[in-house]
């Protein structure tokens, strides 16, 4: 259709401040936005408890407010759209959010973050608040294994996310809480596939382009380059090449126990979602890995961006039973 | 970006059988597919349960495989896309759900799946098997008040299936829930516009035209033609008509009750649906209007449409309590 962005918005400067109020909104009155600050906070923290506080740019919706809720974050800190959250409203939201037992940082592995996190983490210290961080490197495509740690994070941010606040649910103190997060991070691998661009309201332009016979493997989620552009293939070819190289990053063997989310990038239908968790169901189950829950929709998404990742989440007994347990937010009530 | 529509699909002849298994195998186990016919139905139907029954074209995931579970639909007849399934098909999926105590039909006004269900009905009702049908006519922008009868189904499919679902939990008889289903349906009322068309896999056209600087409002989820097409305007702008028109139509009075559902008809960004929830949020709020539930997502797509539909849905006591009941299926765990 259009060649160019089409959006229903209002002022394009507004659409941060706006969105987070209609996410409120839908909250019906379990978050707090914090004043002056594009902060937002539960308002069921424990008097007690370690906080996990997320974010990072706008855009992504519904991460990262959207996961603020029991049993996941306690707090995010959200950015211009693609824009990381300046350390100011990172150390607001961190102090309105936190009850002095310690503060994990949970956010993807960006330069921009990292370094507004870092500088809010070390002023933080300095009054007294501990901070710990756990950057989540989910994204194959990003860098090869051996420097995991320079990887982006894209939707996997929501199982390691979902780790965290199971474990402060659980009483997990700061070091042990830092420990199970970082493993649920290591156990969390992603691929996607665009066949569209995003756009950023503010500009109205594409972030990149795409042949209308092309498809791109690997991108991130701000449209940052991918693996590979190729030619449109089929759905199943395309999916087999991303389940087997999630299996071969992870080291999945038989007998292994996995969560799956095909997450919608923006403006890709469920046909093709679906279709896509078909092909990804067939190859786990050959090679006798065990699905043990599937989540489909759009959970991390890059405004319209046409097209999808696969999200392999790997189980162990602790990180199932964290799992298992329940949470309440925005994007994922379970 | 592309003028054409572009997915990633396999033989686009195979996609309602492959997007129905990739939606069985995300279910792990709670539905069963009829064989030779595409139907699901639950497993876990008791013995002694009067049954619902939906269907309706494909195309529109996760409506309406994705209603088919505990506390909602027991089964679901399934066409091609944006088609209605056959009378065969439905005969065969209900004979594999009742249990003797009666089957309620829930679907969609469209002319197709009326004069299929209906003959379902009539060859069910001679091997004595019990059906009544509630036809779901929440689009106000399909035909005027005073000919509700002819208004179309649309997400508003979602609060009379859950209704129906949680009054069959609830242990109603047949007649009783033909009553409160109806009454659903009579409080239930949508109202969408589009930003951009919708296409089918087999066709590989789009099913209508916008222009770049246009949008319309009321337009049917198979691209039916709305009430009026304009220039772009603000969210603001048509958001307000949109919530001014449903509040109308189904006379909403300070004090009142609603659930409240901003459904992606495919493409729309999050940040849309967001700045939608505002809005709408505000106009309830300024009549005093109490919101009761939020929810924001693919509820029941048109393909990659862009655009989204707003859903009220009025709740009394009895349909308060029914609401308020657990429902699990793949698009609604509640």
């Amino acid at each position: 259709m259009s060649r160019k962005p089409k959006k229903l918005l209002n002022n394009p400067s507004d659409v941060p401040a706006e969105q987070l109020e209609g996410l409120l909104y839908a909250c019906g009155g379990k978050l707090t936005k914090i004043d002056g600050y594009s902060g937002v906070v539960r308002n069921d923290i424990k008097s007690d408890q370690v906080v996990v506080v997320t974010g990072g740019g706008s855009g992504h919706e519904p991460m990262f407010a959207g996961y603020v809720g029991k049993g996941l974050a306690d707090a995010a800190a959200l950015g211009e759209i693609f824009a990381s959250p300046s350390p100011d409203i990172i150390i607001e939201t961190t102090k309105a959010a936190q009850k002095g037992k310690g503060v994990l940082f949970v956010y993807g592995n960006y330069a921009g973050d990292n370094m507004n996190f870092d500088i809010a983490a070390e002023l933080l210290e300095e009054e007294g608040i501990q901070v710990k961080t756990v950057r989540v490197t989910d994204d194959i495509s990003a860098a090869p294994l051996s420097k995991m740690s320079d990887r982006r994070g894209v939707a996997g941010d929501m199982y390691v996310l979902k780790i965290a606040g199971a474990a402060v649910e659980s009483g997990y103190d700061l070091d042990k809480l830092y420990e199970v997060t970082a493993k649920a991070n290591f156990n969390t691998r992603t691929m996607g596939v665009a066949l569209g661009a995003c756009s950023i309201p503010q500009t109205g332009k594409f972030n990149f382009e795409l042949a209308d016979d092309e498809l791109e493997l690997g991108m991130g989620i701000h449209g940052e380059p991918g693996v590979r552009r190729q030619k449109m293939a089929s759905a199943d070819e395309i999916n087999g090449e991303i389940i087997n190289s999630l299996c071969a990053d992870i080291s999945l063997q038989a007998g292994d126990k996995v969560c799956v989310t095909i997450n919608n990038l923006g403006s890709s239908t469920y046909t093709e979602l679906l279709i896509a968790n078909r092909k990804i169901y067939q190859e786990l189950s050959a090679r006798n890995i065990q699905i043990y829950d599937t989540l489909i929709g759009g959970y991390c998404t890059s405004q319209e961006m046409a097209g999808y990742s696969v999200t392999i989440f790997r189980l162990d007994d602790e990180l199932q039973k964290l799992y298992d347990m329940p949470c309440d937010s925005f994007a994922w009530r379970k």
